[in-house]
């Protein structure tokens, strides 16, 4: 089991092996979380920049509190991004950090395909930790995580993905991920928030939870995105919670011992009914943000091992 | 002499031996904050978060210093109290730090009692850095540290806290504090900056600053908090230093060797006269602020030994 | 071979020999900066506080990697300078913070003469980062760093300083540093955008690029500083690039093997063409920038050093 990569941009480029060596890795690293002593040198001596050209506290603070538990000198940056008028600007920016010689770059950019163009310019190993509407691949490998422990398997499971999936990342990357590790996936939303040619996926796509959640092992819940629907349908918060929300009565159309997951931070009353939400026997959302500085704590681990293999190619 | 608490939420919960243990270790802290040797791995291997929902740069600051210097993980992260509309979703936030396995988690909010609260959700120590007009127990420490430096003793002193009662917790911690270690507190102030029924907490209240100064060992001056003042009455900035402001004239009523304090950051010509604060052999305040790093460090390594004495309980 | 500061608060008190000291072991750091392994521990147990008075992500990056890789606890703070009405409320910032023991104090301020003002207070050692139009010395000891890397020497070069010379603290710190090095300096600029009787600091100055840059070994481009052009003649950003910008054009009169040089971040298409700003035969703009984490490693690193060999007279 090996993992090959150079950058952390998306799940696609992942293979399974590849995804099930990161998570064994996490695992460990969950545990080292859990003591008093959580600190490893094995990024000492390694620079992590993050650059979050869109804010994202609790992103952020995962990335930050993985990279200083790993021993790195970590520094963390509030860009604005716009300020950056062209793609040129953004490369200027990139260009001027790589020359500061980090090893690994934590970008988050408004922008789908900016993190990816960041990549070819720098010569150390980037980590995606989410662009526009393209791929958030640490959300994903940390809900494996969360998944393959509760469930004890990350395979042959029935994955409900709900809400606005149209504007989600979190949602494209799950997808992906799922499916490589074959599992049924299916997206449940208004048609207005279901993206166009989304069928081709081989996913099942229904507008009504009471189908969509039938003997479903995980609820996966998003968030609804308003900050990106820029000119279209914006429905009623009450509205939406009606028809879409997860509670009580929802849930009880999915398997009896379903785990209910969002990536946060939730919309109460939104997407997602308090009660749900705090209910210890079904919610796994405070063990989704646990599992995120573990499994970013392996991306950066496993990233800077190919760097440190490769030192001449890198050092030009 | 030993430290029990498990958060340091308040002076109120302190018993009078255990202030006395703090204050002795802050001491020793306060000789190694003074050598180019500063670092002590005491820490090493916990992560301490600062969680500021209110702007303070030299409490943060005190605060992160105090951190690094022990060897800790630290992350410090402005939050936007206007964005965190009800309490449960304050609560929502501290669950998913307490998600990432901070051992130390420094709190600031608006709010009198928020830190209280978020307390009891969290499982890992607690130290409340200021909560509305609640309690704000380090700078009670470290005042008390540096009475204690320049008076050598703290008790059987008579302290005056001049200027806006109402609406200050560093009043209402030190008074606390100082009736505890049996010293007379008098309370000076117009009346409209006097909290009311304040008489039962056994202070003296006095209008005049010339009676109320008279024979005071100590004279604290408080900060106008304007910010606070929502509706009420706001003094002109004049006529408030003509009657409580405090300059040669006045502080003539103290004793002789009476020593000058001021929590900061100061509006010179409004609370104190500019000459009397920068006179070293009057005022203390720049020991104040030394003093407030090293009972940081003192509050954090002593909450962090406890820690470490119950692990099963915290890390359930 | 001795460097004899206490601060590095300008280039102007700075002798030859201190400036090659400082290159030398900047050379190093440049080195180590390339390698895996990039952490020294020669800061250990020191605090370095960086006080933003005015933005800058890249400077305050460049310090707080600089800080960090040399093993010091490192707090970057963001002022207000908009807070600070008087100069007196400046100075009760930097006692408050030379309370809290920082060892290292690296400032930046927008007023000139602010850094000095702010050295004579503390008893910490002081950097200046850039103070209003006066001085930025880490800002020509890195462009040194890059001449003398690039050109084998750093005397007896033919340099062309190129744009808004009246507002840029840069050219002034740079024309000081290659007088003081025996360099011929020229000056190119519109006459509004030239300080009044710079005639006098021995340097030549032309109007015109071509006449300017004939035989030049270095072409020092600046920005165009307009947000410190208040009330002056501001260019339209066309008619700048075609008289002053600097293309493949203007470039073809100075010597075939001259390299092009910009502090960043720059305007493209206002004070150099892209493609040249791009040309990695001729530009070394990135290296500026990696050289700046080097300059600031080794000035850290000697100021360091000389405190630690005065620790009575500081720890007073």
């Amino acid at each position: 089991m090996r993992f090959d990569q150079r950058h952390l941009l998306g799940i696609e480029p992942l293979r399974p092996d590849e995804i099930t060596t990161l998570l064994d890795l996490a695992d460990r690293y969950a545990t080292l979380n859990r003591s008093r002593q959580k600190r490893s040198g094995i990024l000492s001596g390694l620079t992590q920049i993050n650059m979050f050209f869109e804010n994202s506290t609790r992103t952020q603070a995962s990335f930050e509190l993985a990279g200083k538990r790993l021993g790195a000198d970590v520094m963390s940056m509030a860009m604005e991004a716009s300020s950056l008028k062209k793609g040129e600007t953004l490369i200027d920016t990139a260009l001027t950090l790589n020359a500061m010689h980090p090893d690994l770059l934590v970008v988050r950019h408004p922008n789908s395909g900016a993190v990816d163009l960041l990549a070819q310019k720098v010569n150390c190993a980037v980590l995606n930790a989410g662009d526009g509407r393209h791929e958030h691949p640490t959300q994903a490998l940390l809900d494996a995580l969360t998944i393959r422990r509760a469930k004890g398997r990350l395979h042959r499971l029935t994955v409900a993905i709900c809400g606005d999936i149209a504007h989600s990342r979190v949602a494209r990357s799950n997808l992906l991920l799922l499916h490589k590790m074959e599992n049924r996936v299916r997206l449940i939303g208004p048609p207005t928030l279901m993206p166009a040619g989304i069928g081709e996926f081989g996913v099942e796509v229904y507008h009504d939870m009471a189908e969509g959640l039938r003997d479903a092992d995980v609820v996966m819940m998003l968030r609804l995105q308003k900050e990106r629907m820029d000119g279209g349908f914006i429905p009623s918060e009450r509205e939406y919670f009606h028809r879409y929300g997860l509670d009580a009565e929802k849930l009880a159309f999915a398997k009896s011992d379903a785990i209910v997951m969002h990536p946060g931070p939730m919309n109460r009353g939104v997407e997602i009914d308090g009660t749900i939400a705090d209910d210890i026997n079904r919610s796994v959302i405070q063990e989704q943000v646990e599992m995120g500085v573990a499994v970013r704590m392996a991306a950066l681990d496993l990233l800077a091992r190919n760097l440190r293999a490769r030192p001449n190619e890198v050092m030009a």
